[in-house]
């Protein structure tokens, strides 16, 4: 697969526009684009650019409401209750993790649980959001069906992300940005499309056998939690916090956001923060984690590792790589791009994305 | 190893007089030995009994204080800082998931953060504990290290536990009761112990090499975390949450409690309960998590597949069996335990628990 070098801020503005040019109030269409540019900076492609044309037409079709506000259902001290009415995922979880904020920092913690929400991109990207305010920021949702749980010889759960941040000192932040199952479907979803097998213990196929044919995925197989059971009790406490605490739609009534774009998902989320500087003056506490970072890094290596990483280390080099040198994105999204371009009448913004220059910026 | 079959009340019994005779109050010496005396009944002997008698040494060298309260550092309305003051794990844990169930019902969510506590045993009894109060129930410690990170070729951070508990409604509480490893160090050593290998992937020897040999964990090898990355990024965040916010030991300073007896260890928690009528009628909330936990349970079933558990229902089996017919302890627990009585004076005490009978409960 080839890539092309684009600049960030050019793929941002691109997005953006395609987003207003359907609905989205600028200020909003601004934000939308920079969580989803953000993943692609990251090298989680698979949450990044690539989604705008699915999002576009779960707008056109219906099942997402361009230009609607998050309403509170109900609220106490230290937790929200959020109705996403069926807005941009990434809207309604960038506007939940700030209530996260606001209330962690009257009562030191906040959890802010969202019903009749969408599709929010990566996990890792509210979390972070938190770190900047100095809190501990933890982001998570529920999902369409794609994970078997242990026994289970079908698809029984979503393969739920949940993220953890937490600020530092002079260390970045620490950022844990995780999915339920062993592999990724979009690594599976790859090898099918290189032409490759993968290793058992990825995938079982539709009877629940396991294999090592990674089509077996999208002919009803089901991906495996990692850790087996532990996996599979991770996703059912993030089902049971993002969704049957807040009211949204629980496993199978969830649709596919990539399929099911004219009706809305209802997916459950829920964003916590906890404001650190409650329990000790922000600067202890960030010694502390710096401490703690340092000792991970510093320990001895395996045989043959160059370096120890932190949790979101390597994708924070890339977010920083990318940044300054541009972001990496494929030609078969660069064509999905250049279509959806040409459907919204943006060839024109298009143009700007590719025509990557010193003096372009 | 052969077992035999005690009355649970009479091993509750046992230990809390033990307890009592190193100066722990009567009350509280009867919570400490409930808890203990569950993880057997639960069917994890590896927190249950077996302990006893190391707390029993934690106290009479001092790493254990066995008659002080638990200190209120500051508050929030949602959030408590506790100073344990290395009193016995057990009890602190206990006081700080009423503490969180507190805070809950006043403010929605309670985060109750504890530095100087012990070892306390299974998470899972003080998540389970807050489901009584209708609460969504979660509880975390590090712990002294054993486990690696990826890339690393030594003992980096804590097998940190981890559990989460929700009520249900006609159905019983879930939990999700589970430490960082692969495979708990229980099972490690008892493979050593029978003079079995292990698997690869369990564990690597001091030198950062996969090993087999299960003798490697007692000479400075390392557990690895489940899932790689992902469950050393959940070691990492609980280390993050019970310690670095706390106040507690962090990694490699926290004293290992079965060895370093004479010192307080300085272990981190953290409990997290949630309000469940708070965000929706317990009833309605009882009925969603019924309606969860069934959709899993009827999933179609992978071949050679009996039937499909929900997290903490084989434990929940086993503990109904064991008060009914009674608990199962190892010969070598019962001959530990004979020398504790013999060392505390408790000869008659002990043979209460092995006298069993129909008549004599």
């Amino acid at each position: 697969m080839s890539e092309v070098i684009v600049r960030p801020e050019k793929l941002q503005e691109f997005a953006a526009a395609a987003l207003q040019e359907v609905g989205v109030k600028e200020s909003e269409a601004r934000i939308a684009a920079e969580i989803i540019v953000t993943a692609d900076m990251r090298g989680t492609a698979s949450h990044g650019i690539v989604a705008l044309r699915t999002y576009v037409k779960q707008i056109l079709c219906g099942g997402v409401d361009p230009d609607v506000d998050i309403e509170i259902v109900n609220e106490g001290p230290a937790w929200t209750l959020v109705d996403g009415h069926a807005g941009l995922g990434t809207l309604t979880a960038y506007k939940a993790a700030i209530l996260a904020v606001n209330k962690a920092r009257q009562s030191g913690v906040g959890v802010i649980g969202v019903r009749n929400g969408n599709h929010f991109a990566a996990a890792g990207y509210y979390s972070l959001m938190m770190t900047k305010e100095n809190m501990i920021g933890i982001a998570m949702s529920n999902a369409a069906i794609t994970l078997a749980v242990t026994g289970a010889a079908g698809r029984v759960i979503g393969n739920n992300p949940f993220s953890f941040a937490t600020p530092a000192g002079e260390e970045r932040p620490i950022l844990l940005d995780i999915g339920m199952s062993v592999a990724a479907g979009g690594k599976i979803n790859l090898a099918r499309d290189e032409g490759r097998s993968i290793p058992l213990g990825w995938l079982i196929d539709s009877l629940g056998n396991p294999t090592t044919d990674p089509g077996d995925f999208a002919r009803g197989g089901a991906m495996l939690p990692f850790g087996g059971h532990k996996g599979y009790g991770l996703a059912l406490m993030i089902e049971t916090l993002a969704s049957v605490l807040t009211g949204a739609a629980i496993t199978k009534d969830i649709g596919y956001w990539y399929k099911d774009v004219s009706e809305p998902c209802n997916v459950g989320s829920m964003f916590i923060a906890i404001d650190v500087g409650m329990f000790m003056p922000i600067d202890e506490y960030k010694t502390r984690m710096d401490h703690l970072i340092r000792l991970i890094r510093s320990a001895p290596r395996a045989p043959d590792v160059e370096r120890i990483y932190l949790p979101g280390e390597i994708e924070q080099e890339k977010e920083d790589h990318a940044r300054a040198e541009g972001v990496s994105v494929s030609d078969i999204t660069i064509d999905s791009l250049r279509e959806l371009a040409s459907d919204l009448g943006l060839l024109e913004e298009f143009g700007r994305i590719v025509k990557l220059g010193g003096d372009d910026t």
